[in-house]
């Protein structure tokens, strides 16, 4: 424990550059770490969140970093699409709520399907929502045993998004995504590696020190080679992710505005409200 | 047990609305249960029973029902298709039975590919040709310990249907799933499992009253998540599983005709004939 | 291991009609097997024996077997690419040497994407690099305990060839294809068998006896079956199969002619002067 918690303050210090409000993000030993750092809220992503995540996968894109990493900071990796981003209605009504969204969405996804490095989660506890289903966009998944991974749409009136759709029956087959995407199982990350969507699944107590010394002599290898690699391997399904990515936000702009949706999301925050 | 047979009666009574003669199809608690209906046969599938079940999906897509599920009488959850199909020869000769054989086989096929809701497989026993090789089609596969899975094709001189020539490759990878489709292995419910084929396998004693818990639960979730989202899943693959679907009738109706596969099953017949 | 190594003599007798340098080619029990035969450079592919292998496949597509099995002689099944093939520098240059390299490769790859038989990689011992690449286009891949699957790509400056940039993450998921493809990580036999690359692992003592074995029944079910299932299988992934194969040849074109390639080949060539 000891060991790791100094290899993960060496890989990720405490500033530089970073200019994000919900993110840190730095450059060390040619990777660049984007942490979400909402640890307060689990990381819950807002709309203004998406847009930082956007950009800051754009700069790592240009940067000379070999390799890129998400994580979260404190308990939780992510507990995935902060659900008042539904209560800011604007002017122009629901609809344009809907739409605003499904933009917003749209890009983001589009941005992991077309991130032309190695791009790794570093998922240190539970990961929720849209946070999970991106992670078949990845192409390494670390997970503490600690992690787990829930994709909770039907319970909310919504469907699947982040590419899983395609991706969750690429990795596991039908007979299991099925379970996590329409009826909420919640798996273990001993499960998620079982099942592909994980890569290795590491102690707690050495998680941060075994995977940052493992990704810091990955990211000495050739970087072109790399790159080119992985770029190869993501090609022939490209032009199918944004198919997807757009088949899936089209069915969500649709799903927001139902009454299965608005229920759920009410009976959501009236539960809240009585804690 | 106890437990477990009352559930099972509880979601399959007696009757009600069923016009069928080789099933039984109630609806309880927001499923429709087909339930194939020839014990003393092991429900292997006349040309009759293919048209059956059709029809019976036909109905369920439009009840107001939110799953269905698909289950056997009895001991044996499908013996396959019934070799006494192939001695039915009209007048017209045995290039019209194949013709009319593999119609009957497309339609089949096409009626899963294009079920909207979410389709379940409660896997009570053995399985065998193609009510294994359309499992690929479902959303759901549970199985009892007892259950196998069984697709001897080419002991028969015949080919692979139901989409597993596409389906299990993607499920299992090449290496797993040429040991079915082509070798005859027989896989046990917890090999199965691993291998992706099925979601989950439970203990005989516990199987119905937990698979049945569990889906009664699921068919409370919002009922137009759950199709929108099996269908936005479905949708990438659907255009190609109907190409694989003519693929396969368009082989089987050539190997139906051919020497290797009359020689077969004049064998089999030969067989049973000494018992 | 008495029983298994009087199999492997009976299946694979000394002689008859082989024509090769580099390998050894013999049918029997309605197998062909083309047995890779530099054992002392560990069945290491120099150019020849491409054009060889290509040759030999052609040849087992046209004879009279059934089944068509590849496999080593000695104590590795392969080591992949000889890396002395870049040495071989023509008159006309670096950029020749990498123009026909990548045609070699092009059709050596063809040839396994193309044959119409059940085809079995019978993995003795250790596979690297290209040889591990193509069992994604194998039917079945049997593998001894003492077998290991390593392909080092981009530690030479390289990237995935044989397909794998498509079969791998189809058969394990991208979460852990990368580790192979990207990040040089070598797998034990039981690690491949789980990620489904490898059909089955056998005990060393055991593994000729018992793979041939199942090999020569397997030989004896309807050919005409066997070989239009595979096909058939086949069928939907072929088009796109030869496209991923020219992508990966181009790509590896330009990487045999960068700096990091070169480098990383000299520094191996330098390491293995100084031993």
């Amino acid at each position: 424990a000891e060991g790791g918690s100094s290899a993960q303050v060496a890989a990720q210090p405490a500033a530089s550059g970073s200019t994000y409000e919900t993110l840190l993000v730095t450059t060390e030993d040619k990777i660049t770490t984007i942490k979400l750092n909402r640890p307060a809220k689990k990381n819950a992503i807002t709309s203004g969140m998406y847009d930082e995540i956007v950009a800051a996968l754009a700069q790592a894109a240009k940067d000379d970093s070999v390799i890129t990493v998400i994580t979260g900071a404190g308990d939780y990796y992510c507990s995935g699409n902060d659900l008042s981003n539904f209560t800011k209605i604007p002017e122009e009504g629901v609809e344009q709520l809907a739409k605003s969204s499904g933009e917003l969405l749209r890009r983001y996804v589009s941005a992991y399907i077309d991130f032309p490095k190695p791009l790794v989660a570093v998922v240190n506890g539970p990961a929720v929502g849209i946070s999970v289903t991106v992670l078949g966009l990845f192409d390494l998944v670390y997970a503490s045993e600690r992690a787990t991974f829930h994709t909770p749409f039907s319970q909310l009136g919504q469907s699947a998004e982040g590419c899983s759709s395609y991706t969750f029956p690429k990795i596991m087959g039908h007979a299991k995504a099925t379970e996590m995407l329409l009826f909420n199982k919640k798996l273990t990350a001993a499960q998620a590696s079982e099942l592909g969507l994980v890569t290795e699944v590491f102690p707690e107590s050495s998680f941060q020190s075994e995977v940052w010394t493992r990704l810091k002599s990955y990211a000495k290898l050739p970087p072109k080679s790399l790159a080119y690699s992985k770029q190869l391997i993501r090609s022939t399904d490209k032009e199918r992710l944004h198919a997807v990515n757009d088949a899936e936000v089209e069915r969500l702009m649709e799903r927001w505005l139902s009454d299965e949706c608005m229920n759920a999301i009410m009976t959501f925050f009236q539960a809240k409200a009585k804690l």
